[in-house]
C-alpha cells in the first residue's frame, strides 16, 4: 500500500552490508524528507563507481584508470612492497601514514577448498615484479587468520626463491585493547614473541 | 591516494543516516567487490525516487501518484481518519494490519518555536476532509511527546468543533519491555490508564 518506488528503494537498499529491513526503511524516508539532493549526488556517484572503477594493471587495486594513483606516485619507496588481501586493507595501511612503499593487493586469500588459487590471486603477476622492480623488502599484511598465513607462507617461499627479504606484520595484543578480553590464541602470540626492554648485566 | 570515485562515493554515502565514515568505506568495497549490479539498481531506485516522489494530494503521505495507493484504494474505511506526523508513521501503522481506514499525514507537529503552525501541518487541508468525508471518528496517532500532545490537542479541539469522535492511541507499558528498563512517566501513564480484568461483585 505504499508508493512502489519507496517499496523498490528500500528493497535496493538492502544490498548494503549492515543494513536490514528497518534501517533501510529509515533511511528511505529520512532522504526523501531531508536530503534528496545528497540522494541524487549518491546515485550518480554509485553508477559511476559501480560501472567505472576496475583494477589497477600494477598493484590490482580498484582503480578507475589503468594505474592507480599510488602507483603512479613516483615519491614512494620502490624498494618495499606491501601485500594485502583486498583494496581496504590498503586503505587502512595507507590511513596510518606509516608506510612509503607501494602495493600489491591479491583480492583474496588462497583457499583450495572454494577453488582459490595461486592464479586467482595474481601470484604470476607479482612474481614478474618481484623480477622486474628493485624489491628489497615484501612485506606480508595479508590477515592473521589461517588462510591469511597460508598465503603468506606460500609468497614467503617465492619471495625466498628469488632472494628477496619477506617480513610478515606483528601479532601481539591491540593498542587500547585489556588482557581480560582478548581470546587465548592472540595472548599466546604476545607472549612468545615478547621483545626485550632492559638486559640484566652478567 | 585512492580512486577519487572511491573517495566521492564513500564522501555521498554518508547522507544515510546511521552511516559513518568506517562503515561507507566498508558499504564502497564491499558493493565493487561482490555486488556491482544491486548497487546499479540501488543508483537508479535512488534517483528515481528522489525526482519523482512527491506528496499525495489527498493524505500528504510520500507517493510518485497525484493520489497514493492507499487513498485510492476504496475497500478501505471511509468513517476512519488516522492522523500521523510522517510518512514512516503511517508505514509502521499499516505494518500491524490492525488499521482499515484512510490516514492524513502532518509531515511535521506543531512547534511554535520552530516557525511550524498549522498552516505547515496541513490543517486546513484536514479540516476540509473533515468537512466533506463521512468521518466519524479521527484517530491521532502523532508520537507521544510534548509536540504530539500539543498537535493532537489542537486538532482534538478542531474535530470537537465540527462534532467528529477524536481518539487517541493507548499510552502504557510496551509488549515485551521490563519494568525494570522503563522511565517513570511511562509507569505512572500505565498506571493512571489502568485497565479493568475482574470486578469484585457486591
Amino acid at each position: 500500500m505504499i508508493s512502489p518506488a519507496i517499496t523498490r528503494l528500500i528493497e535496493a537498499l538492502r544490498c548494503l552490508p549492515g543494513v536490514g529491513p528497518k534501517s533501510a526503511q529509515r533511511m528511505v524516508f529520512y532522504l526523501l524528507q531531508h536530503a534528496r539532493e545528497q540522494a541524487k549526488l549518491l546515485a550518480s556517484s554509485l553508477d559511476y563507481a559501480a560501472s567505472n572503477v576496475t583494477h589497477c594493471n600494477r598493484c590490482r587495486t580498484f582503480s578507475e584508470r589503468d594505474i592507480c594513483l599510488l602507483c603512479n606516485n613516483p615519491n614512494r619507496d620502490q624498494s618495499l612492497l606491501c601485500i594485502v588481501e583486498t583494496p581496504i586493507d590498503m586503505l587502512v595501511l595507507e590511513q596510518t601514514g606509516t608506510y612509503r612503499g607501494y602495493y600489491f593487493v591479491l583480492m583474496g586469500k588462497l583457499s583450495p577448498l572454494d577453488g582459490i588459487g595461486p592464479e586467482e590471486i595474481g601470484i604470476n603477476q607479482l612474481l614478474e615484479r618481484l623480477e622486474k622492480e628493485p624489491i628489497k623488502e615484501v612485506v606480508l599484511a595479508t590477515n592473521p587468520t589461517v588462510e591469511g598465513d597460508t598465503t603468506a607462507h606460500y609468497i614467503a617461499e617465492k619471495c625466498k626463491a628469488v632472494n628477496i627479504s619477506c617480513t610478515r606484520i606483528a601479532r601481539g595484543v591491540p593498542l587500547g585493547s585489556e588482557l581480560e578480553y582478548l581470546d587465548s590464541r592472540t595472548l599466546t602470540q604476545a607472549f612468545t614473541h615478547r621483545a626485550l626492554l632492559a638486559e640484566a648485566c652478567d
